[in-house]
């Protein structure tokens, strides 16, 4: 059953989570200082309406409607009730997820692709830098930097680039310009982290270029929180009150975030992180100040984090891969309003076939973690004999990422 | 703008376009005696519930629920107004499409795979053999198998076996087993009627076994007129009276049969199908009987046909390869009733890429030859200053077509 908003009812402000937190966060630092960062520090990367959103403490703040129009183009996106999978399970739970696969670049990513891009574009900036690691967020940031007439530089990690070509091809469709990364060292095999300084040095080095990044900021969950206050509204359609618990899976945070922080507010509703094992930024991270990225140009965040030069195996799961986490979703987390899990790959593409089989929708290797939790979640319900509402979001398709699955069906998945 | 049809809604009938027809239609062939054949003929093949359909004479045929339980994960599809598209013309048309993307394999092909799939094992079938070309067809059957509990075996098209990998895994994934065709000669690169013969030649060689067609056939058109249904309730919703014109791309002709037959009856409408310069079958084949596969195994039926042992260029629209065409599609071109378009697949990537950057999807190359023909009427309305109502059916999405973009923007196609 699939549940839709009239789009008239698309959300037309962003749920702004800072002043809802239930806890004071701790101030970003200057990587040179050490010294709390103001605007000023930011601006040679991003457009002021962005540093505005990133600290702004409002409780809403309204989405322009020239975003709306691009973000029309696929939202309101459904809420699907997964009766099949309820049934496969043999669960009283009712799992609902909405489904951020129907996008322009499949996946959650261009809803902060475009408001990134249009509000760059509202202040002159007419070239973006930034990195991708199997290519999703270049994807998205391609689309809307189309959209806006725009020039963007994507720096894809090396392994990905040689490994990956079809990602690659969707963002030269849309106009971005890809380069392997890091661009100094061809032998290397890059990292997310070497891709952020790359795009970091190539943006503060012209005028005319900003920098983009696709996760943890608190302007990017900021813009995924359309997820969330359209599930809202679709639940209450569908007859049900409020989620018992609402899932997500967590690299940088913003798919999480996107989907859980309208929820935050409510005590009654929990919510769970799922993260790889082989990357167990929240369930085995230190929460420190670290850097964003390996070489130490970005600002210092408080947040769990693996140490800036960790590098994790290479799963499947690319967008997982990532030594830190976004601060808000690190807060939550160590104030214990958030819980995390983490899985083995193997798991997560056993309960992505499982679903691709009964719903007909083949996820992505990010998105088998979320399932793989879910499941767990609708299993444990079962026990108890519960009617829990899981709610969780579908956050990309795997029609890319079909090797996967082929080391999958083939037993050649390390960390399996 | 998108216009979802409520989940109650969805039809619960095929529009039968036989007994319709403006013209009366020539029977089939045995391929032995070349006398008309009966059901029993079909019968090693096909489940009496389709050879039943394959020659009704009434008008409406009720889809059982066991397939309509099944066709809910993806239907009723969204019909969308492609306002970006119309303004980057500057058209006054106004252009809608069906969005058959949405389905588990990502494109048209499961509406008839499910019940295809149903009526066989209604009658005791637990074995479906098929053949595939790039591999629409094979998914969308191995996904519909799947939900009955039934094997299947895909014969593909040896070069797209070798060249394609990803949508063997995808098949695969849904549990098919995949082997390249044609099976006894491992140096050739196979066809799509190659591939037919072997499947067929398993099927009648045992008793478990059926054999699939994914289009040609009147049953498979029939099925696939959820689509051209859905639509009209659609346009209805929208505040539209009546498509001017109806548009699809045609291969074997399931998804131009599939949206158009539904329009058929109302002489004010017209329909438009849209085909490759490379493999013109409607517009430059010969009307006469001739045989569905190579080997000449099927029985004889009346179409266009550019001969069955006619091998394309190999475009990058698979699906779109094929020798001959639905009896039913040729029937209504030869009387007039429809028109026929051919374009070098060039032409129909660039309205690809222009229609992905409009709108934010990245259509299937086949798709890329409707958009060509919509493109085309758009600006012929423009010309003429005429409000033109344009329907059509987006029949599949690009994502596991983007080695054919990279050609494309290197400038490397052939039939440029």
């Amino acid at each position: 059953m699939r549940i839709h908003l009239p789009a008239e009812q698309i959300p037309t402000a962003w749920f702004n989570a800072l002043p809802a937190m239930p806890v004071e966060m701790a101030p970003p630092l200057h990587p040179g200082t050490r010294e709390p960062i103001g605007p000023d520090d930011l601006a040679p990367l991003f457009p002021m309406g962005l540093i505005a959103q990133e600290v702004s403490t409002e409780p809403w703040i309204e989405i322009p409607g020239e975003v709306l129009d691009i973000l029309r183009l696929w939202r309101p996106t459904p809420l699907v009730r997964a009766e099949r999978l309820e049934r496969a399970l043999g669960t009283p739970a009712r799992i609902y997820f909405k489904d951020e696969s129907v996008s322009p670049a499949g996946s959650h990513k261009p809803n902060t692709a475009v408001p990134q891009a249009f509000y760059n574009k509202a202040e002159g900036i007419n070239r973006l830098t930034t990195e991708t690691g199997a290519g999703q967020w270049g994807t998205a940031l391609s689309f809307a930097c189309t959209q806006y007439d725009m020039d963007v530089k994507v720096y894809m990690v090396r392994a990905s680039y040689e490994q990956k070509p079809y990602r690659k091809i969707l963002m030269e469709t849309w106009g971005g310009e890809v380069v392997p990364s890091p661009v100094d060292d061809p032998g290397h095999p890059g990292s997310l982290g070497l891709a952020i300084s790359d795009a970091v040095r190539d943006a503060v080095s012209r005028d005319d270029t900003h920098y983009a990044l696709g996760s943890v900021l608190n302007h990017v969950l900021l813009h995924q929180t359309v997820i969330g206050l359209e599930a809202q509204e679709q639940l209450a359609l569908a007859g049900e009150r409020t989620p018992d618990v609402v899932v997500g899976c967590c690299g940088g945070g913003s798919n999480l975030g996107g989907i859980a922080l309208p929820f935050m507010p409510d005590p009654s509703v929990r919510l769970v992180a799922a993260e790889p094992a082989s990357c167990p930024t929240l369930t085995q991270g230190k929460f420190d100040y670290d850097f964003g990225d390996t070489a130490g140009m970005t600002p210092l965040m408080q947040m769990y984090t693996l140490g800036r030069e960790f590098v994790p195996p290479s799963i499947h799961a690319g967008g997982l891969r990532y030594h830190g986490d976004s601060p808000i979703i690190s807060a939550l987390v160590h104030c214990g309003r958030m819980e995390a899990v983490a899985y083995p790959q193997g798991k997560t593409f056993e309960a992505a076939v499982q679903f691709a089989n009964a719903e007909g929708k083949l996820p992505a290797p990010e998105a088998g973690h979320v399932i793989r939790a879910v499941i767990d979640e609708a299993l444990a319900a079962k026990e108890l004999g519960e009617e829990r509402v899981i709610l969780f979001s579908y956050c990309g398709h795997g029609f890319l990422d079909l090797a996967a699955y082929d080391d999958y069906l083939n037993g050649r998945l390390v960390d399996a």
